[in-house]
């Protein structure tokens, strides 16, 4: 039987160890290829390269496996992998990440990782997206190697439904093991900004945006409340942005 | 009675015709404030700028009223706006646009008018991203200022639903007159790229991507009907992205 055909990208550049990880334990799951920025490309939502040109350039940072550095966002990268690279081919899976960082409860909607993995589920592909829980980017991340293996295993069995893509967010290293996996949905939670002003060597004003983490969610089936206690959290996400419930309620509301 | 306090942003950047058309409709209705990118930032979806600096600089641009330009995302100038520039003060409305370009169906993803919009929510203000279907920079849109004065008003008046975003989308000018609005929800459509491959100059490989829009949608209640219709489509966008539907679906199917 043929090997399934597993697409690897991320957010944090080719070059990022998270990236490495995961190529090192999903390549004894299939056959890999990596389509995966120049650059580094954290917060990048779901941002696309319109009215630009993009590069791809082949390389052999993963020996080898296939690889394929991109100009562009993580989201140029699936649409280039699918559409150029593995034009004709049936992909069976694709993994982004392991992203440096979270990419729990409000910020999937900032993540470059979660984007590629949100473009291949509107591209039709079962796709998932990593993240630990710390920034640093020399994390010591061997303790999620197992949980990565369940999780592609799972999804390569099972398959995913359709359109949903899933958001997989594992808690920072602890003594104690990571305790298990949670099917969660996303915590009520936001960042509040402050901006720090300085001024520049010739005078002038700019800013640092610095991000403070606010959770207003006191539910315990959330990915929050399941990162916080030591287990993997997975939140399926959709793409359609609908929020049906409005609907009834402004056409009685508004008089339109 | 105060006036409603109404930021305004966008995406085009803040030399653009829309935001013009946006500013000047909206200026009769409550005390405006403009902070909207200085350069172009279509298909930017909800990126924000993380390990970079920003800058913020007053201008002139639309007279008496309070404007300024920002080195960042659209994201960037909500979360500027609402956490330094207005800070301490309420603001009423959040309206972005008038992008030249449709964001309905799935472009709500990639769009940076409607980021702005949805970030409003997050941070939540009530919000509202208003798209023109016409990418033509120098397109008619004088037949859309009273469904804008419309939409504002409505808002100002009954407020929306905690969370949720209006994204806004406007047909192109036709001979006869908008047949009125649609409470919509997303059309089930995707775009399929192509990638025209060029060499340049120095005889390297370079690509544009080319979006060719596919719409799987049969229904009549969805926003890519309502504009092929002549209608004004209105899609109330929450920023849970959780599939509540698949996380039962999962439990069962799944072994972890």
């Amino acid at each position: 039987m043929a090997k399934p055909l597993i697409l690897v990208c991320n957010d944090d550049g080719i070059t990022s160890r998270g990236i490495r990880k995961l190529v090192n334990v999903v390549k004894n799951l299939g056959e890999v290829v990596v389509v995966a920025p120049d650059s580094p490309q954290s917060g990048m939502g779901h941002a696309i390269t319109v009215g630009d040109t993009l590069r791809l350039t082949k390389n052999d940072l993963f020996g080898d496996i296939e690889a394929y550095e991109c100009s562009g966002t993580p989201a140029d990268c699936i649409k280039l992998a699918k559409h150029y690279v593995l034009k004709g081919k049936k992909i069976d899976l694709i993994v982004s990440g392991v992203n440096h960082g979270s990419n729990s409860s409000i910020s999937v909607l900032y993540s470059g990782t979660m984007s590629a993995a949100i473009e291949g589920a509107i591209e039709g592909v079962p796709s998932i997206g990593f993240s630990l829980c710390d920034f640093d980017p020399s994390a010591d991340m061997d303790h999620v190697d197992n949980y990565i293996e369940k999780v592609v295993t799972e999804a390569l069995k099972n398959g995913l439904p359709k359109g949903i893509a899933l958001n997989v967010n594992f808690p920072v290293k602890q003594k104690e093991p990571i305790k298990g996996i949670k099917m969660c949905r996303q915590a009520n939670a936001n960042w509040e900004e402050d901006f720090d002003e300085r001024k520049d060597p010739y005078g002038r004003k700019y800013f640092w945006m610095v991000g403070n983490f606010v959770n207003h969610d006191k539910g315990e089936d959330n990915d929050e409340w399941a990162l916080a206690n030591n287990y993997v959290s997975i939140v399926p996400c959709q793409f359609d942005m609908t929020a049906h419930h409005a609907i009834p309620h402004l056409n009685e509301a508004w008089d339109i």
